[in-house]
């Protein structure tokens, strides 16, 4: 199901190539008056094109607020937005039907919706779903920020060149801010040529790089999530999965963490102005499923795109015989750049259920 | 909350030191005939001490099936199994109420509940609770074998020491049956001995050590799961991040799917004995959030156990000073080899919910 | 929550004056070729009017389907319809925002939402938002078709006027058609005019009547539902609730058969043609939550119209005094006709959950 | 399935002869003081017994609290409660396994569990599973009662025998906690012997009757709840169609109310010492799914008892012949008083889950 949540729920449609995409946002505070500004700007980095940050509303990506929404301020009705289609090209996709493409999920959609489904662009699978989710999770973002919450990620590595990580233990809002602007954002800027060279490197090899989003959220306040299955780390990874692309979710030091020892690993208590914090963050802001009030740090692995124009092997699913297959069309080399602000988007849904 | 699931729903409950824990299944189909020689198995392969194969039906963890069952036949009316807590030596929690373990719960459900959560040997946090999930999971694995399916783990790695992987395009029944047998699992056994030198090594140390576990399930049919947030990946994060100590889940290749070109990351089909499968598996057998008929192949991040006998730094909650803490009690070093159980008894009933 | 549903889900939207209306449906079946007739005749028959099934398909309640169908056949993925607001009149509710109307959601769609809910027309409270419903309802009865399940209602009452009932033991195939294509549906038609003359004569006193629609459906197969509070009329009732105006649900003989002996109560098994049926059908094909497979029978208490043009006593949020409401604008002094196709619509959409 | 809720949610359990029944309940608020002499004395309202009110404490049923409660205090942690059967006699049901009993779930229960449903006494759709929920809903109450909510129910109807109405503006407390004492419940107790003699008569003919109960809510503040199909009476619908023999439930003025005109119907408001309140309650206390502050009004139909020991046509499911039963065994020839406080229990959980 395209459908996520409790408290908040969001309810997902639309197709790659189909009239429109769109989201129903249902639980979202009344009186919330929507910034425009930031929801353009966040779903301009979303946006694909050379310079995203530049052209932040494009009017192809046009959020389309349907109901919900009285005069700029939310009345607490489920808000839908609708993003129409445009520019389409589903000629490109002919003989996908029936050779599916590795990597992608032609396949198994072929199998679970008994060939009905709409296989142009990848349909509902498509990575551009995500924009509606940008749409939902900016408007959480933005009643998160009531509560003090903020939210932010940078690219932590591209193929194997790495970004600085979040300090755990203290995030500056000005990082934060600095970061929120960007279309490729990093910690340490000096790293930016060497990423982008490695993505053009496979774009002239006509072959895609992946890579790693870290992604932080400071201000929440300790004692929120539920033990076991309903804790933070089960609501975050539940959505974040939901993202195409992403193979790995992890917490804090995550996979790192099962190298350490536990005198290492445990993250000492001690009070700071009165308050309890933790000199390490090897947990992420989380024990026990609910958060401590120390940032919340996670980690998603993005695979390289699958869509790459180098003659492929696979089956002819009408004959049923293998075949090679030979995507045209133009695609982006490294998605990791534009799927941060889907990250931050869906752990702002997953946090806004908190409350 | 320690509920999950849908077609399948499981309801934990209990604290370590309490009358008893247990889990209600509500949703198991009718007519299955319950193995309890594999249910005894999978929990003595859980239950703590030296050698627990050995001992596979403790009385103590005994599980106790009120309802659901007649005449060790499922009805399809919920399962309660309640297990009875002995032996439990309460005495030793008396501080910790207001001085918070490092790395457990202790904290967090201490803000949570007001002070009101039972801390004794951390309550409804505590890792005693998994025993109830492997109770569930294996019931659930019995009802997935009816279908074909196939569940195993082993200890990836402990610490820096690595065992073999599997093979992610061919998993051989005789491994699986081999690993089912385990407290200890392994692909190559030949690590065995060094991984127990390096916990043993935590244990002179009063310190812990952590690692890794990989789990399979085989013979899944193509087709199964569903888009975004129920899919595959969305349904088993949710409830292994509900398992303690669990900071990372991935799938397929995971995180170093991130360092690899698309032209190697993707799975290329082809037809076998007519039949789709891919040559390579790097996708964990999950595209789309939707199985591709291929092995899931899954790792969970297991932090080092949070609870060591060294001194470490805390807080007191009554005073709001700074403090230290001592953990007496006989605690586990690794909880790796246990964890193998409970990761397939959590995978299996996210599984189970997908039919 | 807007939203209702398991395996089918529906997620409503929209106000009565905002920029549009609509549903998204995920979980439908891939493969449905949708009747697109079938869809105007029961918009149709909701719509306002003199003489709704005379025009089926009004302009201004053309459903836009925006995702999740490929020429004319559903793909399986999330089915979003819009429905455009046209000819809306919002300066006929201006003191409105302070003065709510007795009987409506206005107060407490005011202090539930603070004040920012959408008052026009009744914003997300109105009736117009069962357009969605009955839409999605009859995409679930094309689904129910194939299986061979019928759903039909008719007015049971306006005021003291009855209708004759269904034979719950026995609804014929030539009612059920007769039924579905009528706007003011009734088994006998004798009793039309006297129900015609009531109804125009509250509209003369500038007031309004209610009524009973009863509801079946036919073909559903023995077993279906769950035991407790998953039973079908637990599902079938959480969902009529929904609907506005909705003050009762019964199930079979319903509240009378409070009046009943066990002995007249119980209806007895026999076999017919090798099926087990039962002579009587006082439980309305429904047994412990689950279906017997006779005709499952339902009404639900239609209040009448809140909205009447007499003078009427309430009160004036903004200066806390007590203050006298006189609403203009045209009003349905009856609104039992056009709920007969949502009451069928909301019973299709549970229906369906139990495949 | 047999769980039911979203913030405080409850899994039963059990079978009428198995080793126990039970349930968990998970999501209660921590810090709540258990009344257990409250508990007992709801129990005991319905235990079978000649006089119930008389046998609080009934060791055979007494509620064994596993976890969740720690000193009295519930601890936030799910509160599992057990319930041990003792005294059941199996022998009684022998033929019932392919003679299903008119009227009960027999049938139903043998074709969705393909036959493997524990039969005996009803197995899980026995009425006695109504014990937990009594349990359950005696702690909703308890935390209810700490925000001003009470709740009282009276047995409107034995056949044709009413007792009066609630007064539906103005519920005095005296009256609520007089009914709550009581295992026979009624606003007008010069009705009871008329009553009692009703459901003698029908003992006398191996017969059964039913009857309607009427249930309150007073204390809650208006603006609780959500539109459409998670309004309220969607809400206490769900779960009050989930408990046995329940055919009808309606709010307010119910089903009476499609007799008004809206001139009547619609409930006025105005102002009392600065609330604002209604003039009458038709609407039982909810408009558009969301409550207005006045009490909640509801009624439930409960059906005859099924069980009768008169000879009655049903089917031999082994032979596919049509035969007769004689059921044996003490039946209660009407349990609408034993109704009431599962009623109570009912609404009191489905009212918890809007804080």
């Amino acid at each position: 199901m395209s459908s996520w949540g409790n408290r908040v729920k969001i309810s997902i449609f639309g197709e790659s190539h189909g009239a429109a995409i769109g989201v129903v946002i249902d639980g979202v505070e009344p009186g919330l008056e929507l910034d425009m500004d930031d929801i353009y700007l966040n779903m301009g980095r979303r946006a694909p094109g050379k310079d995203p940050a530049a052209t932040p509303r494009r009017e192809a990506d046009k959020p389309n607020i349907l109901s919900g929404v009285l005069n700029g301020v939310t009345t607490g009705a489920p808000i839908c937005c609708m993003i129409e289609n445009t520019n389409t090209r589903s000629q490109d996709y002919g003989n996908l039907m029936t050779k599916p493409r590795p990597g992608h999920a032609d396949y198994t959609g072929y199998i679970r919706y008994h060939g009905f489904n709409d296989i142009r662009g990848g349909g509902h699978f498509s990575g551009r779903l995500t924009a509606p989710l940008v749409f939902a999770g900016t408007i959480c973002r933005q009643q998160l920020k009531k509560r003090g919450v903020a939210i932010a990620s940078h690219i932590s590595s591209v193929g194997e060149i790495y970004d600085a990580p979040f300090n755990p233990v203290k995030i500056d809002d000005e990082l934060i801010q600095r970061l929120n602007q960007k279309s490729f954002p990093l910690i340490n800027e000096g790293v930016e040529s060497e990423m982008r060279a490695l993505i053009e490197d496979a774009r002239m090899n006509r072959d895609s790089v992946g890579g790693i989003i870290e992604c932080c959220a400071t201000g929440l306040e300790p004692g929120l999530g539920n033990p076991m299955f309903e804790g933070v780390e089960s609501l975050v990874s539940s959505i974040m999965f939901g993202v195409p692309a992403v193979k790995g979710v992890e917490f804090g030091t995550g996979f790192n963490i099962t190298k350490m020892r536990g005198s290492q690993s445990n993250d000492p208590y001690r009070y700071e102005n009165g308050k309890v914090i933790t000199s390490s963050n090897n947990n992420g802001g989380i024990l026990g499923g609910i958060t401590t009030g120390m940032p919340i740090i996670m980690r998603a692995a993005i695979k390289p795109t699958a869509s790459i124009s180098q003659v492929q092997n696979t089956v002819d699913l009408s004959t049923k015989e293998n075949t090679t297959l030979e995507v045209h069309g133009r695609h982006d080399p490294c998605i990791v750049s534009r799927a941060s602000v889907v990250i931050e988007s869906a752990l702002a849904i997953a946090l806004v259920n908190l409350y």
